[in-house]
């Protein structure tokens, strides 16, 4: 008997009671039984993206929020930077391009991100971009990007654009600080940091954001964002919530700010280093130039097919993630976003031990767990903690 | 003590067992164990709708499918008609007219609904719309309109116009055969008749639908159909759904498939005729002049508050439905739409018995439930159950 543990970049685990919570009653979104829930998950949002804004909610998946972000960032006619490094940041083009706007990539190689230079020469040549995508863990290739620092660069040289982060699998597990970044409009959903079922989305936007959109002429009606401002203010959302996800998202971040919000990236950053350093000290190779602290992507081994290997794992309860779009069969992706504490890293390794054994990947029964529990303890002891 | 007790037409009460579905460990939607949830799950929409055509799932509250089946019915310069009888035949238009389509609006007062010689009266003035959008049942006013009938009017005057009907208080509680009636577009939620939380949609679309959304040139992304159906073929969806949510509408639907559809539709009727029965006797009056099975709205008593009667229900344990639009303060709203038994109905006019006197409305102790139970027995006895 193996437990099921998932260890993917969305849906990610669920702490039992925040799944316990979303099997509450369900309540009526206006009353005031739920008016108070909901209180109180809208200011711990604030908290997780470190923003005095509101943070606006959506029954959707986090495509839903990028969809909104661009329908409000944007107007007929006007031009966006976006950077193209995985099939999220290509996702940013094509929801540009499905309402025929002017969608320029930045584009760099799968697992890189782009550098403070790459994108002052982008803005060089598109000094008039309303917007600029950008994707501050691109999940599909397991890469971060330093979104602080370009985030500076945009208000040096196109100080009118909007920057918008893709935050979906980064809010929660990387360092954001909306408001002191000067971000602009941040997006988030609730199965990956936030540690709760998915089908919500999140989105906040800047006071410089909501004069923008204020102008936009995009048609839309679901995802007006002007509605679900002024249902916000009220107390409730405009259509009918996922309530019972709601509750259990309040739950989860009440945990999160019990935790502490430098405190939960911290652990995310322990976690990967520990997990990288067992993968490597196995002999894989990683895929990512810029690994981010939420995933990690792994070249297969040579002549070992994506299908052996998820079969191997599954036989020991565990489900990692495939390749995506170019790098489908050519890697997989171990996911430590939201609730993972370091025996879970020391229980993938194992697995990842046993089944590529099982395959014939040669490596030493240990050498992974071990190296991992290394780091694991050299981290504490660095910390003190 | 009293138990909380909700009687509001969406969010509707959930089954235990579908609550703790929700419950159990979340699923990768891309991996096996999810996927053989998600095949038994759209084959019992298949039923639910009564349609051969795939029941595509959205991750959005009812009126992001209603968006989804504007995008996708209407082109751009196209006309549209729509009945406007209330709130959520408003929406229609609303949503009509966000994307700057031509909507004719077919108006009848609230509490009621269009006939076929005024539906044809209209079609005759406008047989060049490529939609006819309906309201199934009006939840703002408890109304239920004859769409088979209407359905048939339009085939006949206005043959390649699509019939869309939004379903989201209906379906599951209100008579629908999507194919045998010829319907377009039908679309629902998943807190209503499907006796589960919010937060999942879905929408069903004809051949002829099909065909004619292939020539849409509205923008979308989302809420794209074609994603939709191209994900459904190969088994989920394309992007990330609400997988919990998902896992308690099986359950939902495996309990209507064992109580069989006719008979939801059959108990939905009784209890609203029951219902009813009991307010006439305390001497209340319906607002509507086509009571709908699935909500049942009823006119404030003169000189009583909309608050002071909430408030003493709630006092009982009872959440019951406020007025919209032009009968706020006018009306309540009592659902029967869902998880409702008969025991539910006598509970709830036991409970307004006892408010209405606190509130010094005069009511016979008992004349209420005697009348609803009466009726109960009745419909009983004549069905021989």
């Amino acid at each position: 008997m193996y437990k099921m543990r998932l260890f993917t970049p969305g849906p990610t685990p669920v702490p039992e009671s925040v799944l316990l919570t979303t099997a509450q009653p369900v309540k009526h979104h206006r009353h005031r039984e739920f008016r108070e829930i909901f209180a109180e998950h809208n200011r711990l949002l604030g908290y997780l993206f470190q923003t005095e804004q509101p943070v606006l909610t959506l029954t959707a998946s986090g495509t839903g929020a990028m969809e909104a972000a661009v329908l409000h960032a944007m107007r007929r006619g006007a031009k966006a930077l976006y950077v193209e490094a995985g099939k999220f940041g290509q996702r940013w083009g094509e929801i540009l391009c499905a309402y025929g706007l002017e969608a320029v990539p930045l584009s760099v190689p799968w697992g890189e991100a782009p550098d403070e230079a790459q994108l002052e020469a982008a803005l060089c040549a598109h000094p008039d971009v309303r917007a600029v995508f950008l994707t501050h863990s691109e999940t599909s290739t397991g890469t971060w990007m330093d979104v602080r620092a370009l985030s500076r660069v945009v208000r040096q040289r196109a100080p009118d654009a909007l920057v918008v982060v893709d935050g979906i699998t980064a809010v929660g597990a990387l360092e954001l600080y909306m408001d002191s970044w000067d971000l602009d409009i941040v997006i988030t959903a609730s199965q990956k940091g936030i540690m709760a079922p998915p089908g919500l989305a999140y989105i906040a936007l800047s006071e410089r954001a909501w004069k923008q959109a204020r102008e936009s002429d995009l048609p839309r009606y679901y995802f007006d964002l002007f509605a679900a401002l002024a249902a916000y203010e009220r107390g409730d959302t405009p259509w009918t919530p996922a309530v019972s996800l709601i509750a259990g998202v309040r739950e989860a971040l009440r945990r999160i700010a019990e935790e502490g919000l430098e405190q939960v990236w911290d652990r995310h950053a322990r976690l990967a280093r520990a997990l990288r350093a067992g993968l490597l000290a196995m002999g894989l190779k990683l895929a990512s130039r810029r690994p981010s602290n939420a995933t990690t992507a792994v070249w297969l081994p040579e002549g070992m097919g994506w299908e052996s290997l998820n079969e191997a794992l599954k036989r020991r309860g565990i489900t990692v993630a495939e390749g995506q779009g170019p790098w489908k069969g050519r890697v997989f992706r171990i996911s430590h976003l939201g609730y993972y504490d370091p025996l879970d890293m020391v229980a993938v390794v194992a697995a990842l031990e046993d089944a590529l054994r099982e395959l014939g990947y040669p490596v030493e029964p240990g050498v992974g767990v071990a190296e991992t529990q290394r780091v694991l303890l050299q981290v504490d002891m660095e910390t003190g903690s």
